[in-house]
């Protein structure tokens, strides 16, 4: 069945906007035409709105909306180890379910239409995004530090038999990769056979790197290197890997990024709640590194909208440059389309005959919208998730008028409550 | 007329949240109950939602909703230079009108009750204000720097007359203020006078200080004291006045803050997209310093959201202090509620019988508030201005259902958008 978006504007692959329908077909999941007057099986409107790529959140821990409010203002240290960690020790499958479906919804109303995912109980993960319609890369995480030699092979395990028998579920809207937790949090001899395994399996290696000092400090004290030397050392940051956060980045990682052309995922509002520090944005979009823009999880964010992420990135970029002009909007969008989509290595992206028809349709009838001297410049200072009035994956209709079709709106958010609740009392 | 609403959680004064009900009274605009059961004429339902006081919007120039978008993502000068003031010396008095009463409908839409306004064509802005029912703290922004003697005279003149005539208009929704722009655009003997017409007639000093270093460091350089020094050594930061801004502050300062009480409406979102720098918002607190919270012109954000404003508040003062427990959600809401209201001098700001009934109700139910832990973070972390269900200023039901009842949302809309458009032909 084709369907043609009509009456609306058109981000273009170049970051132009024009009056023009877009029609795409569900069988083939793809755009088929960019255009004047496409004839179709069933139109939906666009008038008064934008069609433009949906976005890609590149990095996030879905089923941690069970845990959005849990805990704020805190240090980071007694958050992680008074609140977050004990909480996750008590995650059940069916949490993770029920958070990650809540995350799924959250992501449709908002205009995400693919996201990476690193975390625990990841075959619930698989069955959410099924049921949802969404496209991801995901991965098990693994962590071995605190855990004796039996568990953290066990970890790792997990994580390569995840890689393997999850990588092209749900039609192939499921893709794979090998998540080392992060560079401190997994042992030298586990990395290596992390990374050796998603070389043999073919898929990318997605982990947390450079994030905050804490993190960088001890490997620079043990090894003598930056933490990007030495995980290029253990065979990281080949191409088709991305890795969240990079806020500490010396000139020799900018360089290394530079040559190797790995993914860097900026996570803006988790490194600002956080205390973190700030990404040099502008540096690494200089040095022409690929960029990519996530949310974290809820925890530290407090929500999964790319269009909040879109504004932080933009806003902290100009901040962190001490330049009004950094970091500009149509950077940013690249970022958290195109970009998302090239660090994930799964189709969309564009607006354009060919590509995947993961498509969303944002409102710009809101006051807040209002004068449209720039849609570019709207969709990253002042567009929210709740001016998206339609969500398209592969061709199929994931959200049609602010309704959102293969989930139960009201049965996702209850179960939610009551997993949420129940985690609480136990953690 | 006496409403109740009813079904709802309350948030209290000292930050505590309990399901309430709330009643107010339409003839003496005010909150009569917090309690259960309140019989009233009639009812407005609060029900998974949370009665709040209506936040206060400190620091705007309301009328540059028209120049939303207009020019981004450039250095200060050139922004300033070539696009803002050029296009502000094209606004004709219309254009005033159709922007700030599109600003009306956005604040009323996203939950704000109270702002305070610096601009010119004033008059048309008290129109604005008696017509949609807001309550403001409005004057005549004052500049003196590149004009000639006549014009700056003329222009002091119009902020005090306007000070004048328009204090109590609107039923005493507006009160007025002077606004000498800053300490770098009016000259001396202009801002002692300001100031001094200010004493006589009773009303605050609002201005601009020490947002940019470029605006910090002439005055050091050429009166060899901070501009705080040199704006007390005028007669300015009695407890009444309040200033937008205060990136740049050194510990002298600081103490001259916590000694005089003036209060300091900090504009995170402006201060980032700018580049101008991060306020010292920590210490500010610490210090006992009355903080407020403000959008700055939408020029510069580029809405009118006090969610977002909130959002922005906690994760930058966070960054700006390196602690993630730094600036918590519960001083970010006193700051946009109470310590707007007591930065402007006007009534509301808590829910509390006998307090002016200024109220929004929020909505918890969309699935980005999902699980509800604590209100509080949610208010701060992860609700959106489109998240408020009603607004009510003065015991008056402005929104009811996002239904917004004073002004003709379509129209609003249409002018402003035939005005930005004309402008931006002309400018
Ligand atoms: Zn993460
Ligand atoms: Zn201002």
């Amino acid at each position: 069945m084709s369907t043609t978006l009509t009456n609306g504007h058109v981000l273009h692959p170049d970051g132009s906007v024009s009056r023009a329908d877009v029609r795409f077909e569900q069988s083939t999941g793809e755009i088929e035409a960019v255009g004047q007057g496409l004839a179709a099986d069933r139109t939906l409107s666009a008038a008064g709105g934008l069609v433009m790529p949906g976005l890609v959140n590149a990095h996030t821990h879905a089923a941690m909306t069970l845990l959005r409010g849990y805990a704020d203002d805190k240090p980071l240290d007694a958050w992680l180890s008074e609140d977050i960690w004990p909480a996750e020790s008590a995650l059940e499958p069916a949490d993770v379910r029920a958070g990650t479906e809540l995350a799924l919804l959250e992501m449709i109303r908002s205009g995400t239409t693919a996201f990476a995912d690193m975390y625990f109980h990841m075959d619930e993960v698989v069955a959410a995004v099924e049921r949802a319609g969404l496209r991801a890369r995901l991965a098990h995480g693994i962590v071995t530090v605190g855990k004796d030699e039996e568990a953290a092979t066990a970890d790792l395990q997990e994580g390569i038999d995840f890689a393997r028998r999850a990588d092209g579920e749900a039609k192939g809207r499921v893709q794979t990769a090998i998540s080392p937790h992060s560079l401190t949090t997994v042992d030298e001899s586990t990395l290596r056979e992390a990374i050796q395994a998603a070389r043999e399996l073919g898929v990318p290696v997605h982990l947390h790197a450079n994030e905050t000092t804490e993190e960088v400090e001890p490997i620079v004290e043990e090894r003598g290197v930056r933490p990007l030397a030495y995980g290029s050392e253990l065979g990281l940051f080949d191409s088709q890997d991305f890795f969240a956060h990079g806020v500490h980045l010396d000139e020799t990682e900018l360089e290394l990024l530079a040559d190797r052309q790995p993914s860097v995922v900026h996570c803006p509002a988790s490194n600002m709640k956080l205390a973190s520090g700030m990404a040099p944005v502008e540096a690494l979009l200089d040095a022409g590194v690929p960029l990519a823009l996530g949310t974290d999880g809820a925890a530290s964010n407090n929500d999964l909208d790319m269009f909040d992420e879109m504004r932080d990135a933009a806003l902290l970029g100009k901040l962190a440059a001490d330049d009004a002009s950094a970091v500009p909007a149509e950077a940013v969008i690249e970022m958290a389309t195109a970009g998302g989509a090239r660090a994930l290595g799964l189709p969309g992206g564009q607006v354009t005959p060919g590509a995947a028809a993961d498509l969303i349709v944002v409102d710009f009838e809101a006051p807040r919208m209002t004068p449209v001297h720039d849609h570019v410049s709207h969709l990253v200072y002042a567009a929210q998730g709740s001016d998206v009035r339609h969500t398209i994956v592969d061709g199929t209709v994931l959200m049609r008028d602010r309704d959102v079709l293969p989930l139960d709106e009201q049965a996702v958010r209850e179960t939610a409550q009551t997993r949420a609740e129940r985690l609480a009392d136990r953690a």
